[in-house]
């Protein structure tokens, strides 16, 4: 029953997203929790360096939470040994560099998405790792959401029979900035930053559909700009040149259709910012962050069109809750923990850089296919 | 404050909507509330006159209704100067014949939708009817539910601000017929019949949309066939040739995008069986059939993405309702008592057969969208 | 589309049941809603002959219901060719006479259970109506009940995967007769004239368990007689000599363990007086007289056996109530359309006077498990 | 007031009930209250030693709760004079052995159930307590369930007259550890590692019917194995060799019939996991582990058997709630502080090994009573 520690390069952990999820609530709470317990019965205890290119804004992160190492410098991380683990959060401009550079060192690589701003450079990431034989993997972390999870277990269970079809809303009203303060930083609106609604969500949709429906064949996409000028962080007036709305639609195997509408410009009319419902043969399951709910065909009514008849049948109370029953972890740290057992026991990961690439691979198709007005067929990508 | 008589002869009324909604429940419903009060104070008798191709079917709904009038002959009827308007709720593949010879005999003409089984004859019936000099009308039952009225209201009062996007919801799981009696007719689901669920809904919403928020540019539809096998009304399977669902994304005037899912395969998880969500810069607004609720951007909840927190919030409950503040009458009578004041007093009357042959191309530009994979503009009609 | 009648004998329809639910809520019903539609468009009248010992009573019930025909000779109806129909609805030990005199006479017959008060009369009735190759069939009227006619759809989804286990309650509290009227009929008390739950209920598990989930294969029945004294109908004190319950317990076909409480010695502290539980792998049903519900394996909540957790958990509400999604018929009504299709068609009906046998067959072993203290294998009728 | 200290060996408390109740819950929370008052006056202190084979495991736990005693060596726990009681929650195989020594050393002794694997060894337990002259226990935990004490109260009030029949359910749906994890451990339904819900569940109900309502006379018993793989704690497929199910009827004294389901394999649609209705002359309560609700004769509805009404009377809307109006303590606190106070002060303590030996008993007759296919009546075990 040996205790171990490994060493994770953590490279750009100073944004929201990188401290709160993968400093804060995955790595340093298995630290917390006295480790990760590996099968075999050992613990394995993550040994974080945090690296970044502002030193006072490192230092002032790895004071506050304690973490006793920290770094400028890319190349003497890589070079000590104990830092098996090469973690990227850094913006997405700057993340091929410094994936390239780890695997390089062979190190074992772990990152957010998307993976490179075109598929040609996510691609080649894969074949890289595949070449120096690293362990590697790409952050999906709404298929670890309780909401999900549920759903998956649903799917599983053979409750839906054949599925039919896939409806996702997800979205919220963001601020324009002028007379209330917006919610999402400015670059989300500028295409020349990253920004843009498509690149950022069709990336999550491709794996969600994947791993829970099967492989897209097809898409569908028309972009929007429905709010043209907003107000930045500074109260700066600005052109909006992203999208902020995109409706996308997918044909996947076994001729399953899904349609996602994805907003910043919708108010929310749902139980979740993300609601996902699935229809069956042989029954529904509707889905979100938190909670995931089912009708039967046997419980479900027999709705007939009828405007003369008051709306008096409760529709919503004909779906019966999924209940969870067990504690569902923090959804990067659940990954986190399934990274690093691929990594020590090489138990199954199969989220890797390759379907990194799919996911920025269905981003582009999607916005070709805005721009061409018509469906675009999704070839098979190959490492 | 004269009262005086108007004959019409009801072509087709035989079927469950001839019957419940246009006999009983808008011509009869008239005479039993004494009549239509006209502007200027006089009162109008609608005098129907049934008439069908079955005698016996005709005669016993004649009987049941206590309609003095009865005909199996369509030349006599339109011989009788008394009968002013024609109307016809015939199958489609019969309606352009009817509706021919009234224009032909000079009678006033209101009819069902599709108004024809292909946009060219739809156009010819505006033509035939423009050059006549009658006065025309098509049934666009879904602009006076209760739910759409109130929408229109909200519209009109400038509360949503500058509309963005629309997205509608319309569907509830039909029965397939084996271990369920199914609640639609087999002909919906065979092509050959004039089945199909992207003819049956995209003439709706042609004229919701063009009503309420501006002209159609685009479209861009997917049909489906889920269920490909179905019991019929004899209980014997049979092969479903038609779509039961349908994927549509339009472009709108002001670049205004709508998406409405069309679905006999869905099981309901919404207010009601029809709900229409529009977002504006101001505020937004969700309605259905008898129901509208809105939310103003200064009731609009700051959310942000954070699957941490519990799903506590009740985004539901931050709508409200949107009072009816009047009685609503049957949409079908409305739009009767609407026609029939266009007749008789020439008041405004915007549904045309000419916006029922714009229906009549949605559905079939629709189609083709479907057949080519592509965005299809939609070219504007001329009579 | 012709109309016709057909002649029934009701011999014993002056009792309660026979009155309010064959004479009034079925034939009379019938009759009410212009006949039976059938298969091919045809109409059938039934045309009763009430038939009864008592002239005096017999003469009341047709004046009171404005019936035509009544006799008190059974032969004379018997007679009449007119007459297809014979069914039974006298005290038990006066079925197998009567019966036999219809088949001899080459009726169709209809009777209600138990078909004799032995399994050889009871057996003896089916061979001669195989014979005869007279139509016959019994009432089984428990299976038409709302509640079980959804839990059948149900069983036939497929929803509850492989059915392990039954459990049914049934029964409620029958006043002793002193400080309160009873409301059952001494007789039932009785052994000696026919009573006891044990004779009265297996019969009816007989044909529920068989048509719903398999064969009865083995049957342990513990009788008590609870309640040892009573009043009867004069406030006279008498010696109960019948069981009042019954603990049964049944092995079916595949091995399904069904256990039935019958009693008239137990407070409802249940939805409905009959309550049954059918466990399976994918999922649960509870089914009573008008409703059913439901728990799928996905919506099952994860209990743990914790005595110091408060009793928070709301375990009715994880069910989910099948909708009746159309209209039923008084289950006796439901049962003699079909059997008087089966009689004019030849549509299947497959409860027939061996069915009927094998219900008293059931009473009959329950009986003597109950005395011999063991299980009792079920041999099969052979007609 | 004297403050007197008892040493206690607490053997096998290292599993989750025996730290969770016996430990934390009875003993140190004694202790955290400050000790235990005795009639007269006095405080008794009881003062445990951890005993275990696994050192670190014994350590650990001590260490965890700051228990400052704790060993590994039996022999030595039972020479320290100090040590007045033994205590034994290992597992059954173990039990026998441990209590022989702890007689032998002269120590009273309390222990779990089943006190032995067969009713001879569980015999010679109570013969070698009784000559031995000590005074001995076992955990009856559910005769101090809340339910079951509030039911106690209502049995001694004479409310429910003379008492008839009783209905026991208990059970809920354990995961079979595929798509969902399981929630008891696989030796449960392994007979070879002394598995099977008879041997767990009769143990129970003989102190809780002998305790409440009589002795039991007669036992009919059918098992089942309704599942019959699952998946252990490593995910690997097991075949099943116990039973999951129970199916028991009993006779008690003065003709009492009580009918118990036990099972792994029912979904719960009832208030609590066990439920127990008792019915008699004058009333009925229905009893779970936290609750007890009763209906008098005066309030029993005049329920009638007729289908045609609709389900609108709530008849569980007729009973009434039995109010704690006292503070209830944890069970196996409860009956701890009992068992100390008989020995100290010697107060009556009616749960002895002989008691215990009565549960080995019904276990092992209900799986003889399964296996023969009859009743089997139950002989007074003599000690």
């Amino acid at each position: 029953m040996a205790v171990r520690s490994i060493g994770i390069i953590m490279n750009g952990v100073t944004g929201r997203m990188g401290t709160n999820q993968h400093l804060v609530r995955s790595i340093l709470a298995i630290r917390e929790q006295g480790g990760l317990a590996l099968p075999g019965g050992d613990t394995l205890i993550p040994d974080p360096i945090l690296l970044g290119r502002n030193e006072q804004k490192v230092r002032a992160l790895a004071e506050k939470y304690h973490v006793e190492r920290w770094s400028t410098n890319l190349q003497e991380c890589l070079a000590a040994p104990e830092n098996e683990i090469y973690f990227d959060a850094q913006s997405t401009t700057m993340r091929v560099e410094g994936v390239k550079a780890a695997i390089a060192a062979g190190k074992h690589v772990y990152c957010e998405k998307p993976t490179a701003t075109n598929v040609e450079a996510a691609l080649e990431l894969a074949q890289l790792a595949r070449r120096a034989g690293i362990k590697n993997g790409v952050v999906q972390d709404k298929l670890f959401l309780p909401g999900l999870l549920k759903l998956k277990r649903v799917i599983d269970s053979g409750f839906l029979g054949r599925i039919l079809a896939i409806r996702g809303e997800f979205g919220y009203w963001i601020f324009e900035g002028d007379w209330q303060p917006t919610q999402r930083p400015s670059w989300n609106y500028r295409k020349e930053d990253g920004g843009g609604i498509i690149v950022d969500m069709l990336c999550h949709w491709r794996y969600v559909l994947s791993n829970l429906f099967g492989e897209i064949r097809s898409v569908s996409c028309l972009g929007a700009t429905h709010i043209p000028e907003r107000y930045d962080e500074q109260g700066r007036l600005y052109t909006v040149t992203a999208d902020d709305a995109a409706y996308s639609t997918f044909i996947l195997d076994n001729n399953i259709v899904a349609h996602f509408n994805s907003s910043w410009c919708v108010r929310v009319n749902r139980d979740e910012l993300l609601n996902i419902q699935v229809d069956g043969t042989h029954g529904s399951a509707v889905a979100g962050l938190h909670h995931c709910k089912t009708q039967n065909r046997v419980n479900t009514p027999r709705a007939v069109w009828n405007p003369d008849i008051p709306a008096t049948h409760d529709f919503r109370a004909d779906w019966m809750d999924v209940p969870a029953n067990e504690t569902f972890e923090n959804a990067f740290k659940y990954q986190w923990e399934l990274f690093l057992k691929h990594v020590v026991c090489d138990t199954p990961f199969p989220w890797t850089l390759l379907e990194g690439a799919k996911g920025v691979q269905l981003a582009e198709l999607g916005l070709r296919s805005w721009e061409e007005r018509r469906w675009i067929d999704i070839p098979s990508l190959e490492e």
